[in-house]
């Protein structure tokens, strides 16, 4: 017979558990009868053990099975989604679903919140006035269907399991294990009833994996994992060593993204944006290849069809994209709907400025992170309300030449008490005497 | 800044916890401001990643810490206590306290109950109608002045984030760990305000410790952390793969212990219980070596003394002990009373015999506590109540020689369904052709 210490005993001393096990147990977390703290006693052995692939496997269809799974039978294109392991400043969901919505894709994109010392998706496009991420299956699917895109969180039917075990990783020290991730990812997405998916694996000093090996690990296990489901599904291993684009925070993100939208992208933001998307159209035969892929993508932009789009999508989640126009126009003195030649920039803030000179060598890009929940655009816990105008802008990037004195971060804070955070983000960054050269920022592809 | 998720973090990854983080987390645990997730968590990375002499020397200071500590500035002699891991048939504590007692000691026995497949001394004692083992501390200390022994459970007031923490290892397989094993033995033994304590460390198919190699690392253990807490502490490892003594089960070992204290011992329950007490009666400078300490418990069962303040504890605990002996008497045919020249036999039962002839080669210690179980002798979950006549005689040893069909295990139980626990008790007795060496019962001793 099973008991609770059975199966966590079994995988306290290193044993392979079952399928009937791992179902046997889950589906009764999700119920309520097995309690939290033998839930928590489980996902450290977990941790500290590890799974096979068959476990993993195990344990994804195991929370999938705790919730609905969407179908989309009367739609004609292929359902497809991006995910991101996370990291600072990562905001290409924000152009990404529009930019697949406007090539004939359908992306039903659950996104998160903020975890650790990243941001979240759904915490930025909380910017906007009105926006709702707490859309209903139906919502989901009628939007999707509509306008061709929709980012909105979990809906309470999708993956209760994995809810519940979310919420207790994040408070036990187990979040950053490579099988709970995996399911954790696989049966969000796997419930989307998708047809493809690209995941961007990030890996550096701003990412949960610290290192290349451990991003591959988990690269690994997730596209395996995604294959087994019937879901094509790839990896791009891409640099987090420093913030992708140039902004870090709420607002300000959701802004650069529209300037991306305009056309006026940081080049780091839009490789990784295009590339992932590349995956999709070309997996799902819209382009030939990456570079037909790239020159669909850049007509889409210079035509104004995507930033329609992601004005369509807002609208259709009830944000109003005028009032967030003005809000940034007040805060920062320029407005979302600017059509200035030059690229328009954030005014005001507090500059921080190199204490020598030097190239750039490295960005601890966590303590960036950290210093942007220091003033509030982040949460300690997660009953904090967030400042979504904080941030930071980024001045330069590894491998720039400073001079001393030179600014190299612009911070933006409701208060402009950054005794605290001036030194975190100055220690963040590092020079050398000698030249660096700037880290490659597609690493690898898993597929 | 502390929380609970870095400390479990550094444990997780097998790092040493610093005596402030293990206080931090003991204490709100006890408090209720660290949930029983958080704790389960950090007790299973513990499990696996084990802990320093340092780390278990702050475990267990921060449980004692949570509670109370007894003091006895009246008392004239040592204040003593045996602890035993545990065992099947292992009565030793109903012999021991009243025998240290005659000696001139003091036995503030803080006991505990069934815990897995073993016996519990409360449980036993409590086959004695009326006896109370919820005692409070001035009962605890009034009693152990006045008669010289007592045997109880914890009061809440000793040690309570143990107490917390033993119910939630017992549900997430985190029970079989040395460091959360000592802090909780020797947690509640220090409150107890001892100046001497011995411990009878089992290993073998009836114990915790299957092997010898582990036995002797909890011993060490225990021991280092009693003298670094200035209490005397040693240990003997002794044999737990077959029942101590001739019963197993609760009346029937408090009936073995009346008759051993009349003089009618088995012999291997003799030698345990009396070089358990030798340490203690050496130690204390009573008796001059082992020999000397043998002949005066002897002397002092021989007259009738230890008998007498066993009576004298389990009245003034609230016990009847006329009313078990007739209650002996109803079950078994036979009085608590009896003075027979020959040792009495419990009357009935259901006897399972030989399936074949041959030397008893091994028994399978923790299968015959598990069929004690199954009719009542033990919980299966903590509510559950137990039948106190239920239990089993053993009628070989390893090493006999038997004959086809002759009785090897006589079986007491309140109904006669013995469909389950017959087999239980058959298939955990093996046979050799070849003659098998008894194995030796007290093998170290550990200082």
């Amino acid at each position: 017979m099973l008991t609770p210490s059975l199966v966590i005993a079994k995988k306290r001393d290193g044993g392979e558990l079952t399928r009937e096990e791992v179902e046997w147990f889950i589906s009764r977390f999700a119920s309520g009868e097995i309690p939290d703290y033998q839930m928590s006693a489980l996902a450290m052995a977990i941790y500290i053990r590890g799974m096979s692939t068959e476990e993993i496997a195990a344990l994804t269809d195991a929370m999938l099975a705790s919730g609905v799974t969407l179908a989309w039978p009367t739609l004609k294109g292929k359902i497809v989604d991006k995910h991101s392991t996370g990291g600072i400043g990562d905001k290409t969901s924000l152009i990404l679903a529009p930019l697949l919505a406007t090539c004939g894709l359908y992306v039903p994109m659950i996104s998160g919140r903020g975890l650790g010392a990243t941001g979240g998706t759904l915490d930025k496009l909380e910017s906007i006035p009105g926006f709702r991420t707490n859309l209903s299956l139906t919502e989901i699917q009628e939007i999707t269907a509509r306008v061709g895109c929709v980012i909105t969180g979990a809906s309470a039917d999708i993956a209760p399991a994995d809810r519940k075990l979310y919420a207790l990783r994040d408070v036990t020290a187990t979040v950053p294990s490579i099988p709970l991730i995996t399911a954790s990812i696989m049966s969000k997405k796997l419930a989307a009833g998708l047809d493809r998916l690209v995941l961007d694996v990030k890996y550096g000093s701003g990412a949960f994996m610290k290192s290349l090996d451990d991003a591959r690990a988990l690269a690994r296990s997730l596209v395996d994992t995604g294959k087994r489901m019937n879901v094509t599904t790839t990896a791009l291993l891409t640099d987090m060593n420093q913030p992708l684009g140039s902004f870090a925070g709420n607002a300000v993100e959701v802004w650069e993204c529209i300037e991306a939208m305009r056309g006026r992208c940081a080049t780091d933001l839009w490789q990784v944006t295009a590339e992932l998307g590349a995956e999709l159209v070309v997996g799902a035969g819209i382009a030939a290849d990456l570079e037909s892929a790239l020159e669909l993508f850049a007509e889409k932009v210079s035509s104004g069809a995507v930033l329609m789009k992601f004005f369509e999508m807002v609208a259709e989640q009830g944000g109003d994209i005028d009032a967030f126009g003005e809000l940034m126009e007040a805060k920062f003195g320029i407005g979302g709907e600017s059509d200035s030649e030059h690229w328009p920039t954030l005014q005001g803030g507090h500059v921080i400025e190199a204490r020598s000179a030097g190239f750039v060598q490295s960005i601890h890009t966590e303590k960036l992170g950290l210093a942007i929940i220091e003033k509030g655009g982040g949460r300690k816990v997660q009953t904090d309300r967030l400042d979504h105008w904080t941030g930071i802008e980024m001045l330069c990037r590894i491998g720039d030449e400073v001079r001393e004195g030179q600014p190299i971060v612009r911070v933006f804070s409701s208060d402009d008490q950054l005794i605290r955070v001036a030194p975190m983000i100055q220690h963040a960054i590092t020079f050398s005497h000698e030249p660096v050269e700037s880290p490659p920022l597609i690493v690898e592809r898993v597929e």
